[in-house]
């Protein structure tokens, strides 16, 4: 009555726990540490090990809320093991297996190696328990590269197991009501709201499920799915949407693990094969951009049915999704016309982050699910480039970190922890294999590895879809049916850096028709010289060359990337980058030797050049599995400083400047300690260069 | 630079202002008082009479921010008016007529009486202004009777008008970023976020007006629409689902004044006549549910077609719903099968209030237009019984009062400000009309009014459509057309209650067929009597009669209504109401003193007893019009004690003793001043009345 409780209830009690010590169950109390987190407290005994867990803050998972169905809060009590922290963990220290774990171990999963449910085991005596990684909610996603960044998981949606009261005629409250009393009280979730989209499903699974069900809860305040009984899987999709691909991950919300991965052309192409030929019709065609917009949609519905179908689940169990894209993409999977992103000032519609209905995107996943697009940086800096960013992490560096993601347009991050800078430049599609005399994109049959003998000056080659060079016995055997089709983006760049560094090709860029007389490779071509890289053995099949042409079309688009990085290093003061990043397919296919030998990237120490692969989906992974990481991307986007290529005298100079290769040994000091450089005019000139150089600084300045 | 600032800058400057009266406007100040609401403030000479009323608090509206466009904040100096506040305002208290006046007064309206544009006149000297009701932001709607509630107009919605940065190429701000910074800027509306059904026509409407839009903005967060220019005018409809007719009312929300209004039949009429019928439709027909669910939201778009329309507006242009409706409706609207109201416990899904998007509705009015859908009260008392009861306010009286909606089942609430407690009762559709032997629905050609002469037993009556009573000389001209075609509702009331008041009927309901010899209106029919109401000209129209079953049908649904309301009153411990409402169609045509001679009300003071009209459809515009309504209600809902009559034993006892009229005159002291209430057992009881008594109590415990 006058503020006694129970814990410290007189001296008669404590009394009774020293003097018979785990005589009484209502009053001995035992000792557990909890490991790794070093955790520890007292509790009497028979307190169930969740529960002494969670009152110490002890992270462990559950979704069923202690009722020995999802085996989430399994632990390991280390019986036998040495003492630790001072305590030997014996047998007598849990309960025996319990009725709800030899039920679970018959029905549900395994009990290995003397592993617990912890929902169910009490405790009986001092304890050393460890909480396995897989048992903790705060996960952390599986790395792939040594430097890529570490992520806890912690997605938007979780799954919550509940019982609820049944209605009563005494007691009018809605169905939802008491689903969210059961939120709250089991599981602490307080207030939450209903999605609009679980209203017709909500009586039929509360009485399929006999009053017990699952709750998908978002933000911990709106339910946005609900299924009769126990399901102890949440998915979510993460999609990169490129002008060329869609890349579709399916994630598992809980591990962060990919369960099905999907890609798909994006049905676009067929309004325009790049960018500014899809800004093009919308802007010619009225009624073009829905078009496009229900083109890009419709696809995003059917990667979610493919990977829903590769990975056993139905697409209605998506339950979150993340779209990353260009700017164009961006706009037309909202629904927005691109054509104000076709001209200057380049205007975005939006560039925030948006959560977004899935159905407001006819987007066939769970109708309660919500969709998360990533901030775009500017108007040809796409969210796409935001989730490179969140991925690679420059902002938590102190490295000075290039990243560029090559595709039409280069998109250029430049910066570390202290200053962030962004830009793009217009490389064009000679990257991607276009403009390109036997240029393809990179498919089976396309040569994506070049090398050739500085010597004899006869090349070898690796084509996609097989492993052997073209000068390996089983090559011809082994290619027959591929077929050895044309040159893919990375395969000219190799060819076009071999060249040079074979003395084939000046620093002009200019084919030396004087090597004709070395070898027969060295053809004239009206008043130009094309190499000749492969010669087919029948007629039905093409002979590939590189011509005058294709090198002029690969030195404006190089040039234009290096100018754009170079321009944000001026802007940044800096002279040198200390990590290059190279995102996106294409980028993950050159190897960095080459872009540099070719001057695509500003010198750097070889092994701090980085091929990042897909760091766009990653990203958008990242955003899908830890809610964090949406409010990080989007305060780093909003620091990030924008800089706009076209209204930068400065880019032109550097872009006239960047067309030879390799510029100044003197300004790739890295890179010239790994390759022998041709010294300045190593290639005889010819009679023609100076028309070339002309026509180069035209289309340069044009 | 020791915290100083301007206006108590020093003595010099108060000097000068002191010295120099009015010769100096960097320094000269003067003073204004606002009324009605009192505030005063010195100024300096020059500051736009709005800029004063907002750094005084004073309230006034803008929707143009200030431009002298929209005309919304019109002020009155009162020029020669008597000295008010110690202040005499002359000619020179205001700035003379702006540019921006005269533009106004020529392009857009009207400056009468000498009223000024707050936004452009000038504080000069010394004035008194007053702010006319219409120039105030917190208006209040009009008020229909005299003691209904009053209401600011507070609209969740809200229009601005701004200016917006134009893009840069410096600058690669999205335009929508743009917007939110105007909107910050010049209202004051930090960090809002755009619907997304704004996205598309964003940049168009931007464009389209020269980079000045018109943004309409949900509780101060959220761009919900955007138009090009100026826009004046933002519409709300308000909707009443009911089973039987749908009423919408398309309201200005910035007046609250209704500018429209249209009805129309629930369409589900065609899957069955009342809501169980139709909840059975549901459950042997599968997808009925679904049916029924686009019926009715079909209709919610032909009404906003039809009431935007009636406006001359678009229907894109009502920003803003509210739903209230019985919780079958209510379901069935929200697309959730009404299976569960079907039986017991006749568990809502959501009892909550509901915000959802228009589009989730498939409701075709602004895209961005969310829905605000009242909260249940149970799962026979729906969110039009709570629309109800926020417009009637019980909740705020002191007086115990009684409500009741009648329809198929009647909805109660009973109680005042400290307690309130709602039920409903299974009255049946005998007060509509139907069960009725020349029963029809309220419809021109039906009788709605009936008198008898206590003397001759003849009757006369009004049909709908006519002004005239029977016995008047131009009735039969005046009714041809429309016909004499049945009996509705209220005239079944009022020619029971005659009969009874003529003696031709019992207190326990049965027609007194020794009348006979007194009337030839008094016709045997089988084993029971009728009373023959109208016999027609010609053998083409019906004769209408009023037959001993007519009576049963009408005797179980009031006391029915009768026993839920006395339930109530025991419940909450008292014998007497002291105002009762009447709400509903029905409600509306019943006079209240025939109400009470049949017994379907508790006595109460006649004047005491108001008829609401449709005060379902009022409380939806309150919902609609004030923000602050919602929360209110909500709030009241979840204090309301739901009581469930069908298991209350009590029911069933005042169900029984209810059958007969009007009980003991005892009960009715406020009756019996009113009207001569015939003496208990005046009329002759005939011989089969002990078997109709008989039938009566078997049918009453079935």
């Amino acid at each position: 009555m006058t503020g006694g409780n129970a814990v410290v209830a007189g001296p008669s009690k404590t009394q009774e726990t020293n003097d018979n010590h785990k005589n009484s169950e209502m009053t001995d109390t035992v000792r557990v540490v909890f490991t790794p987190s070093g955790r520890r407290g007292e509790f009497p005994v028979g307190t169930p090990v969740l529960t002494a867990a969670r009152k110490l803050g002890v992270d462990i998972d559950s979704v069923c809320g202690g009722r020995g169905i999802c085996g989430r809060c399994k632990v390991d009590p280390g019986i036998g093991a040495f003492a630790k922290h001072g305590i030997t963990t014996d047998e007598t220290a849990l309960s025996g297996r319990t009725a709800g774990e030899t039920r679970y171990a018959a029905k549900r999963g395994k009990l290995e190696g003397g592993r617990r449910l912890s929902c169910q085991a009490t405790l009986q005596a001092d304890a050393v328990i460890d909480v396995p990684a897989e048992s903790q909610v705060h996960r952390q996603v599986v790395r792939k590269r040594a430097d890529e960044r570490v992520l806890d998981v912690d997605p938007q949606v979780k799954l919550h197991y509940v019982e609820v009261r049944e209605p009563d005629m005494h007691d009018p409250s809605g169905d939802f009501r008491r689903l969210a009393e059961a939120l709250a009280s089991e599981w602490d979730l307080s207030g939450v709201r209903p999605h609009p989209a679980i209203l017709p499903g909500l009586q039929i699974a509360l009485r399929k499920g006999k009053w017990a069900v699952t709750a998908a809860v978002k933000d911990g305040a709106e339910v946005i799915a609900v299924w009769p009984g126990f399901k102890d899987k949440a998915y979510g999709l993460a999609v990169d949407v490129g002008s060329t691909t869609i890349a579709a991950h399916l994630t598992d919300l809980e591990s962060g693990a990919v369960v099905a991965a999907s890609g798909a052309m994006n049905p676009q192409i067929r309004f325009g094969e790049d960018l500014m030929s899809r800004v093009s019709y919308s802007m010619m065609n009225p009624g073009g951009a829905v078009e496009m917009t229900a083109a890009v949609r419709e696809a995003l519905s059917q990667l979610a049915a493919d990977t829903a179908a590769e990975a056993g689940i139905a697409p209605e169990d998506i339950l979150s999704a993340v779209v990353v894209g260009n700017p164009v993409m961006h706009h037309l999977v909202l629904g927005i016309d691109p054509v104000e992103l076709g001209g200057a000032p380049f205007a975005l519609a939006l560039d925030e982050a948006l959560e977004i209905d899935a159905r407001t995107l006819d987007w066939r996943i769970a109708p309660g699910a919500s969709v998360y697009v990533l901030p775009c940086i500017a108007g040809h800096v796409g969210a796409d480039a935001a989730a490179v960013a969140l991925a690679e992490a420059p902002h938590k560096a102190e490295e000075m970190t290039l990243i560029v993601d090559v595709g039409t347009n280069a998109e250029i991050i430049l910066g570390n922890r202290h200053r962030l800078l962004a830009a793009s430049s217009p490389t064009g599609p000679a990257f991607e294999g276009a403009q390109i005399s036997s240029g393809q994109r990179a498919a089976p049959g396309a040569i994506e590895r070049v090398r050739i003998d500085p010597e004899t000056l006869e090349p070898k080659f690796k084509v996609i879809g097989s492993d052997l060079w073209s000068d390996e016995d089983d090559f011809a055997e082994e290619t027959r049916k591929i077929g050895i089709t044309g040159i893919c983006g990375s395969g000219i760049i190799e060819v076009l850096a071999e060249m040079f560094l074979a003395r084939l090709m000046t620093e002009d860029g200019v084919i030396d028709g004087t090597k004709g007389s070395a070898t027969d490779r060295i053809v004239a071509d009206g008043r130009t010289f094309s190499y000749v890289l492969h010669r087919p053995a029948n007629d039905a099949d093409p002979e590939i060359r590189v011509t005058q042409n294709d090198i002029r079309a690969i030195q404006l688009a190089k040039a234009a990337l290096y100018a754009g990085a170079r321009l944000l290093m001026d802007r940044m003061e800096t002279d040198t980058v200390e990590k290059v990043v190279l995102a996106g397919a294409f980028g993950s296919h050159i190897e960095p030797k080459y872009a540099m030998v070719l001057g695509m990237i500003p010198d750097c120490p070889l092994d701090k050049v980085i091929a990042a692969g897909n760091a766009a989906g990653t990203g958008a992974r990242m955003a899908l599995v830890n809610k964090q990481a949406r409010a990080e991307i989007e305060d780093v986007v909003r620091r990030i400083e924008k800089v706009e290529t076209a209204v930068e005298p400065a880019f032109q100079a550097h872009f006239v400047e960047a067309m030879a290769l390799p510029h100044k040994t003197a300004d790739y000091p890295n890179l010239a300690r790994a390759v022998r450089l041709p010294p300045k005019g190593a290639a005889t000139r010819m009679p023609d260069d100076a028309t070339g150089g002309r026509r180069r600084r035209r289309r340069a300045a044009g």
